[in-house]
């Protein structure tokens, strides 16, 4: 992508993994409260999101808006996704469809889809299961950030419809940087490397789309979450899988 | 219902039709910004709907709470629709879980689905046409107010899922009171007329559900929402249909 790309909550966990990982593969500016801690090659714009003046300056001439900004807390308090997650995710739509933005793809999370697992765990997290989530399923949050999530995948469908403007949700698994998570086989289902996690964004930036909702893991061995749809649309192509490493976390070495 | 049932937005469209068709049927209590004009024989609650101390005291007892409150207006701005209708259904939960309330009945609306007509009109609007919706599909809200109410029905979901109460989505189409919408087909095809409406929240409250999303409109011949699931889960019967009148809104007479 030859045009800039502005990156909202750049400096959180997914924004790192994407920095980290294609941070040269792309003109980024880079969005956050406060800048990322060390030294930044980006164009940077402090301030909040839901300031909508500060979103028309950062998206001006841009062709794609990584939307991560948001509380990320999965207990956070309803007046905090209101405001930073919810509203927030309204002015970046508004700000991109007014400044032309070709596409917008926003982090939802697996949170908006919780309480598909409450009656089917653990089950559902081990490889037997052939239970999976693919992104056509309505909503069902395990807390009001995943409402929140769930609503932003809303908004987008509604700029979609009404203005054109691409949209991908990605609903984010359980993002860690080495090794899966330790002793939790929820988190091992829905593991996201942050290799597979930079490619991943790096082909919603490049792919063609109108309005899609994704899921974000590894190929997995033990997953509920189809990752069919990603590789259909974006050539999704991850390497990582977290039947790869031992249930404590270390790499398998037969 | 021996109980009382609680409804928000009393004055309103929908509240009216309620009270004038099933007002004595149960023990409402009323809630709205403004008194209904006329006399009322119900004990009256005047606030606003995100005043949560308003709410618990308005909510003490209750069975059962119709949740009609917010802006109606399909072109509402976001602030507005954030406010009255996003904020305020999560306070309406949040105090109906910790007031015991059984069940809540949220009135949804046909703009969380508007734009699904966006490529099929005017076809869509005819009786010839097959396509119809279900209350399965993901929300392709048609403006921010359709926005707030698709994400009216994911708060009761997670209400749903997390506290086990009881919730009623109503997806109302075009409720008027005497004859179908003059000369305006997607009216017709989505009409709900007033003792239609009365006798569907009558159900609502009546019947026994989990978390359900139901379309409001009355047994038009030319529909393209579903009337099944509400026959199947509440027993809904209704007695109207548009193609009883002429274009105009006379009944016909041969």
């Amino acid at each position: 992508m030859d045009e800039p790309v502005l990156l909202t909550g750049a400096a959180g966990r997914v924004g790192t993994a994407i920095r980290e990982g294609i941070g040269e593969a792309h003109e980024f500016r880079l969005l956050d409260r406060e800048p990322p801690t060390g030294p930044v090659d980006h164009e940077l714009y402090v301030g909040d999101i839901t300031d909508r003046e500060l979103l028309e300056d950062a998206m001006e001439d841009v062709a794609v808006v990584i939307h991560l900004a948001g509380d990320p807390r999965t207990d956070a308090p309803w007046e905090s996704v209101l405001r930073n997650n919810i509203d927030g995710t309204q002015t970046v739509f508004e700000v991109a469809v007014e400044q032309d933005v070709e596409k917008v793809v926003f982090a939802s999370s697996n949170h908006a889809v919780g309480h598909y697992e409450t009656e089917r765990k653990p089950d559902i997290y081990r490889t037997e299961e052939e239970f999976r989530l693919d992104g056509t399923e309505l909503p069902r949050p395990s807390n009001l950030y995943g409402v929140s999530k769930a609503t932003g995948e809303i908004l987008g469908r509604y700029y979609h419809d009404e203005y054109g403007i691409s949209v991908l949700n990605v609903r984010i698994g359980n993002l860690t940087k080495e090794h899966p998570p330790r002793n939790y086989e929820r988190g091992q289902a829905m593991w996201l490397s942050h290799r597979d996690c930079a490619h991943l964004f790096d082909r919603a930036i490049e792919a063609e789309y109108g309005y899609e909702i994704v899921y974000g893991i590894s190929d997995n061995d033990r997953k509920y979450y189809s990752i069919e749809r990603a590789r259909e649309i974006l050539a999704y192509d991850p390497q990582d899988n977290s039947a790869e490493y031992t249930f404590d976390g270390e790499p398998k070495t037969d």
